[in-house]
């Protein structure tokens, strides 16, 4: 049996296919829900002053400095209205820039701008996403902590915003409730113990993964070292709280500092020794960066 | 025949039915979206940890000032889980607060603790333009100007942000490309003037509706009144050039002032004589309110 | 093991799940259709000028001669809206009459107002079918001959049209191309034969079944009884040509009259001695019967 | 920046997307929902009797007198079974004519046979609809007045309908709930009068858009001329009742003629000086037009 | 008329159009729902170890001796992923082999790999119905009686397991509950006997179609003959109870067996001489037949 | 914060809630297409002859010996079709037995009639799992290692096998392929080699996860471990080559034996001193266990 895996020149650098999101049924979902939204019964502009076969080329713009993400979710927007839209970036996924253009769009006229506003809707916030990553990303650069995302997302673009997030820099923590075992306070409440719960964990999930502990204090880390965890999520520590737990850690279990970090605390948090640092404002408050979308 | 209406104490003030909500099949699909994205295959955790049979009761508090919106997407968010949880508002939608509870829980431990996320992530966000709506809608205070939103909306929430954008104070701008003609450059170019695209509105769409313009100068005004429009956006222009239009119009349109405003300038925007200030920014930068879900 | 099926008073007589509809996907997804494509982003003046806690009652009055159809659908569609809201029927499913009220609402009077126009537009539709349905099986009563419906229909309703037509006293042929073997002239002169495609037919389906072929004369006719039909669909014969085959055919197949058939005729074609009379009227261009609905 | 919006050859005339059609959600619905109760688990005449590898041609041929309207649909109906069927059409969409090819298709028989009767119930009931919007066009022509339908459609299709209203020839009233305010007899007794209703839906509703009130007498025209409505619907008038409510209105506001208005005495409704007359009939009451398909 | 069908090239002669599946609404979303369970959120690791413009081939091969059944559907479940992929194959669907090639694929190496356990999970699967059938209806080969299955298939497959028991050789019987009218125990008890069950069965079901009922006796055979059965099941019969069933009978019934019937005892329940002989196992105990996909 | 967690007697032992089914989309929607495919149209026999407002009892009894498995899947199949319908398990889920009652149901005996098949449908294959399940576990009862199950389970029913294997009470492998990582010689292939592999997924995939790497030898097993990864599958290897990679492991990994394995082999394997044995035929090949539900 002999490979015979051989490059493809078919899917262009910066496709939905490449970027793994074409496939993906939740981003079909949402765009299929941002469509509907926009468009309900149709476009009654386009319709009465755009003639069903003229055809148009359009360049969308980035007119503020930081990342560009989502292109390909911008193709997908178009691809839904109409597949004969072709879209070519000509900036790179993921490329920091400002005031350029970033991709090329030829096809029926009705679909382009038709689509416009809900494709630009997605790159806004995904480009804003990616920015912060990026920003985060190379606060720690050299650190030894690693950056990771929450669950604070917006509610239908979990999957895009983790996409940005990885474009930007960072890195992704859980992507869902059955992704991973996190027991945080409540849990440990209700199960009665911090090793009641994890034993409880151990044995009612599949054996193979890691399970978390999350804990306000070094007796919890103590405990939750002792009842087997193999990451401990540090709650809302200071720095000085961060570097007590790594010593007591002394490399048993990994760490991660969650809570009360911003991108003006990070580089601190970053060389406390943990190994994760997780920030929910990549993702709830990155503020969209402006594209446009320009006929002719 | 005698009218019988009388009211019932059925629906308490804040339910999803008092606002609109819960009948609106967008509300269900982004709910329904939203949950599927974070539980996956099940909620590894609280599975292992909780017991199927427990109840809890749990709060959920604002940690910063703002404008309280989204209790009724919360309601829905844990309806979804398990009609069950019971979910009572402490505090008014709509009202402004900081570090507060606005509402208490109680129902199967499970169904709040797998829904926590899902539930925050929605109220954090519409708290977030309620608020920014009404800081706009108190800036515009008596200057004769209303404050509409845009189309610059998050994928998949329309509606809900556009109730967020009322419930803080402001009004809601076209709910979609369906919903009004608002013929802009494109459009223009592509019918070959404003006089064209003017009169293909207005052969070709429903007969009863307004037919809105853009345009970038006091002669595209000029012709677009002539053309017959009834509302004209005119497009980032400073606030002589917003009073020249007013003054060029003299009544015989309303005028739209949009593209280049942020709060900084509302103000002045409003006072120029424009009946409309669109911003954008009430939806696509509004930033999260940060909100806690807690057990106990 | 004892028999204890009871009777059980809890579905009145005309409820959904009494006439089978209420379990019905694909009535459910007609339902969901209708009012979503009445609905929209929502029900706009209702919103506005009715309290979201007021109550009202209401009634549907018939305002033409007919038989009344399609109260169930009526409870469907309001239930859609708000299961809150009570039909209460007044007049009979199936029976004849004329500026009568036929059914009480009562409940939420936002549900009710919002779903009235699609209640009706069922309500009429339905009943204007079994009307047809009714005159149709009153000139063929005594004549020995069944009156059928066929697959002209209203899309996305044939379930609902076909419970119509029972209501008015005839009944069904085929409720879709999976439901029983029909072999047209088309058919025919693609397998080569009626010889060819009946034997085609009785080894390629299911062997429970039985097998129609249309013919168009005698000696056709004779082709399909020696290939073995089951029932023989004469097209487009007159009377002559009607008893001319029931003659031929001589109890060995059943015969179904087709094709010119109206009810100016119907009572001839009934007394030929064919088996079944198909009529596509029943459901293609039967009128709306009028209803109203008033608040109060 | 330059145009660059050129026609393009690709989609012919009366494709589905020339009209709008293709890319409508609930169009793509109603089209699945007709062919899923159809065809069921399959159709199984065809596949006896048809060949997998058969390919035909057939002929849409219109059998009665009237407007040929929902080719664009047809087309959609094939493709939905089987992208490879083409359908070419050979008299214009919108044109009168009788006993006449109208399209010819080619492609694989087994999905041009499974899917003859879904696509030409759509078409036989649209082209009735053009049809009776044809007469009502050419009736009111040069008597001023608008002809509007109403929201008595058949439900799931009432775009395609009101499509068929436009391509007759009249015009379309709301397409929806939320595509307007009208405020009827039942929301003026739950908002406590004219004045109050109309002025809940100026504060509640988006501040760009029409109010339009029923009335049924002068006093209530003038209450709603007071209270500031665009148009007012006068219910249920006869011909001198129009002209008084067009002579007391001298131009305030638009009138729209409605209730009790057949093609008997539109011409004289028309003739009143209002400016918009609706007719239910349109749609709830247009025959089927006779159409068929043959192989060959 | 001339008839113009022609055999084309374009379906090859497994391809899921030529089964008649690829069509078929249920196929496609069983489908859909084996690829999203085993999907998630994507392929981690082949998104994270595969380049996403890598080509692969790769073969099916049959590891276990058998009836090859399920190729079709692989070729979709592949479709559904990237249209791009190709499946030729090279066994006959239908074929008894054992170690040998079935069918190469090419195409991107992401969705080959991606997609290999969904397809082989469905081939695997019907291959061995296809197999238990085949060796049923060689047993009973040259006995007169035809094996049918049942309704105790898989959850959501029974479509492509009744495929699987035609490739093998043996025959359906219903497809389900709406496809023909079989009264059995309960049935009977319900209305009260056998002849109120034939009666009520014949006055509210559709007319054309045929009337089966269940028995346990002589008696009741009497009673079901009596009451104008079509074909009657004799439940949990041995072979002489068979035998005198048949001999009762005379031919004015079909009969079928049912009940306790096992390859072991098939070939003397078939030379009873009743009409059919349905076996559940042919569906619900078929072990899976073993397939693998390698690459290269 | 005081915790208030305290049981509630509301939902039953064996409820679809307990065991967390009822909230799971993929269940809800294989129950939805199964009852789809029987019920098509509506079950004809049951609507003839039971009375739509008769209630019935009934139970559902276990025919051969094994493991219940299941039973709250009946319980929401019944409840898919009418909420009313109550089903009270007498034997617990997970109990081994033969020859009795297992649950009473009561309600509308339509409900009970139409959904019998399709509840059996699910409960004879969950019971088979499960059976097959609890064989596998007492085999290895002391022995060391775990048994887990596989992705080869039947297409649609994922969810509901892998819990049919903890009742049984073995343990779940990945529940997809976004659920962990596991290097397959095609993508070690792919990639390059293993250190490569392990290297790109170390890289690429979410920081929190183990990362699993399928071997064929010893050389290959000393690279997977220098690489780093977590868990290796020794693939097709002898109880001898097993031991031996267990002594080359010497518990710097865990190691899970993978293919050929049977329940006769099974305590050879698991006493070798791996970690793991996975075992496909848990799912692809265990028989139905034979149920029945009596009406009575």
């Amino acid at each position: 049996m002999t490979a015979t895996m051989t490059p493809t020149t078919a899917p262009p650098a910066l496709s939905p296919a490449a970027v793994g999101l074409g496939q993906n049924g939740a981003v079909r979902e949402i765009i299929r829900l941002a469509l509907a939204e926009d468009l309900g019964r149709g476009d009654l502009t386009t319709e009465a002053t755009v003639a069903p076969d003229a055809t148009a080329t359009a360049e969308i713009r980035q007119k503020a400095p930081g990342v560009l993400c989502g292109l390909p979710v911008a193709e997908l927007v178009f691809a839904a209205l109409d597949p004969r839209v072709r879209v070519t970036p000509v900036a790179e996924e993921g490329s920091w820039g400002d005031g350029r253009p970033v991709a090329r769009i030829a096809g029926p006229a009705r679909a382009i701008l038709s689509g416009e506003r809900t494709a630009l809707n997605f790159v806004q916030r995904l480009s804003g996403v990616a920015t912060a990553s990026r920003r985060a990303a190379e606060i720690v650069a050299g650190a030894g902590a690693t950056v990771l995302d929450t669950r604070k997302t917006t509610p239908g673009q979990r999957v895009l915003e983790k996409y940005a997030v990885r474009v930007g820099g960072c890195r992704n923590h859980r992507a869902g409730l059955d992704d991973g075992i996190l027991i945080k306070e409540n849990h440990i409440r209700a199960a009665g113990g911090i090793t009641a719960a994890v034993g409880a964990a151990r044995r009612r999930t599949p054996p193979m993964g890691l399970v978390e502990v999350e804990v306000t204090d070094l007796a919890e880390l103590d405990e939750a070292i002792a009842a087997g965890a193999d990451v401990v999520l540090v709650d809302n520590a200071d720095p000085d709280g961060l570097r007590a737990a790594v010593a007591r850690a002394a490399g048993r279990v990994r760490l991660e500092a969650s809570g009360g970090v911003t991108l003006a605390n990070l580089a601190e948090v970053a060389r406390t020794g943990v190994d994760y640092v997780s920030l929910g404002a990549l993702t709830h408050s990155a503020g969209a960066l402006d594209f446009s979308l320009l006929v002719g």
